[in-house]
């Protein structure tokens, strides 16, 4: 019978929350995390943090929760009848960061751990997670570092592994609409149980503890590049990609937003100012035009 | 069997989008739209115009199309089985007009005609449409003419047709996430041929001609209304909410962009500049407050 440990997951969880907040802190110099504590009717709830206004950050959303509930919604068993009629629990971290200076990009990670439960069964269990990267003025060598540390994370767990979940990170973070990738990628998992619990629990712990490892090199290099008007506005352009990604694709908020979760926390994740313009396109050979034509594009970074 | 003019429905939408943008770019007196007419790989296509930047519309999105293929895509027969297998051509009028000062709503309409047709069989086919206001500051007089506009259209027809589409309307344009209407509503309605062609096709009509006499003098009269930077923060944050709605629920804004449609066409309802705020709360008894408390509410107007 397999033996997992819902409390070490939490335990764990909280810390990767609070570890962040402090490094995110630490890097803005600046500003702090506000935090809201909130409970969930049905069962559960979260500690949603963020930063706002800051000398590096524009905002800064972190958010855990854990929810649970006597009976799994519709949409989350259609594909998994076994599950009907369990009760469940779902717990996470999940993050977006906007920097204020065009050249530092936009980061997300997300872990999270499910369990399923009914009498006389085993519980049914999967980790999932992942980190990506977007960026508006791209440096090659940052996008590079971040996947090489994402594929360091990864080398333990196989030769197979960071292939396989850059490829997924790949596939879904992608703009249908625009046939456009989100970003530059990294990594993403999900229905992670083949390796046991405690492989695939440390699995997600690397891949927590593994991001901020990868992104504070690249705002601390980057932060403080000169940048003007045409930065900004680029940047404000690119963000409504993230408004269309994250309300029109990602299954996270669609689910939260469906299910009656927290709109506020869920919402967190957009970016704090945002431009749309009718059929912008980069002018040819511009820094804007290498964005699309060198990076928004399925390639191997490592 | 029934008569249906579909030539007459394009002319009347062709020369309503004429109409519209000549009456805007007058109430605009500094910008002008520019149009792109597109085409649509599996038939038909379309004239986008956009004005931008102007002096009282900081963006005004009109867009006409007529698409048809050959056989309707699932997600359109799913309710309606008796449309498998067919022909079919849709045409509208859409707009979304963002003005720049606070004190001028926003307004949307459209106009729109379905056809689908097979062998043997009389053509099945519908009118649909309406209009409806999202204010920031708003004044109750504007929106009593607004929703009495509305009656008079709809007077002709019928003493239940305003209490049936303005109802319609306000359960249509409602943020379930948030518990909390896009505005103040107006009209809207769809599945129309219970009156015949003429007759359904003749309130269409109503619809489209009477949007811009209902939308014009509240521009005239609020255009010049004073404001500075707060009613411009809560008039950007407010525009998330239209985000939200267009990208998460508006069935227009979903089956273009699930079906391929031309995204920068159906994205032009986004607006130019937008704010998100984590848990942003109006003050009491604050002008915003008054927004939330006496307009975003279920309301007989008339």
């Amino acid at each position: 019978m397999p033996q997992i440990d819902i409390e070490a997951v939490k335990t764990y969880l909280l810390n990767l929350q609070d570890n962040i907040c402090t490094a995110v802190e630490a890097a803005d110099t600046q500003e702090k995390f506000l935090q809201d504590q909130w409970d969930r009717e049905e069962g559960g709830g979260g500690r949603s943090r963020v930063l706002a206004n800051g000398k590096v950050f524009e905002q800064a959303g972190i958010n855990f929760s854990h929810v649970y509930g006597k009976q799994l919604p519709p949409s989350a068993t259609d594909k998994r009848p076994e599950l009907a009629g369990c009760q469940f629990q779902a717990m996470g971290v999940s993050l977006v960061i906007h920097p204020k200076n065009p050249y530092v990009p936009t980061s997300h990670a997300n872990v999270r751990f499910f369990v399923a439960e009914k009498p006389n069964h085993d519980p049914i269990w999967w980790f999932g997670g992942g980190f990506d990267l977007t960026p508006y003025y791209p440096f090659e060598q940052d996008v590079k570092d971040w996947h090489q540390a994402a594929k360091t994370i990864c080398q333990p767990y196989g030769d197979d592994i960071y292939p396989k979940f850059k490829a997924w990170c790949d596939e879904y973070f992608f703009l249908k609409h625009r046939s456009e990738p989100r970003g530059v990628g990294g990594l993403f998992f999900d229905d992670l149980n083949q390796w046991g619990f405690e492989r695939s629990f440390n699995f997600m712990q690397a891949v927590g503890n593994g991001y901020l490892s990868a992104y504070l090199p690249i705002i601390e290099k980057r932060k403080d590049t000169a940048y003007g008007e045409r930065e900004r506005e680029f940047q404000l352009y690119r963000r409504g990609r993230y408004v269309e990604f994250n309300l029109l694709y990602d299954r996270g908020t669609l689910f939260g937003i469906q299910s009656g979760g927290r709109t506020e926390s869920i919402l967190m994740s957009l970016p704090p100012l945002v431009k749309w313009q009718y059929n912008w396109q980069p002018e040819p050979n511009s820094p804007e035009a290498e964005l699309y034509n060198n990076y928004l594009i399925t390639k191997d970074w490592v």
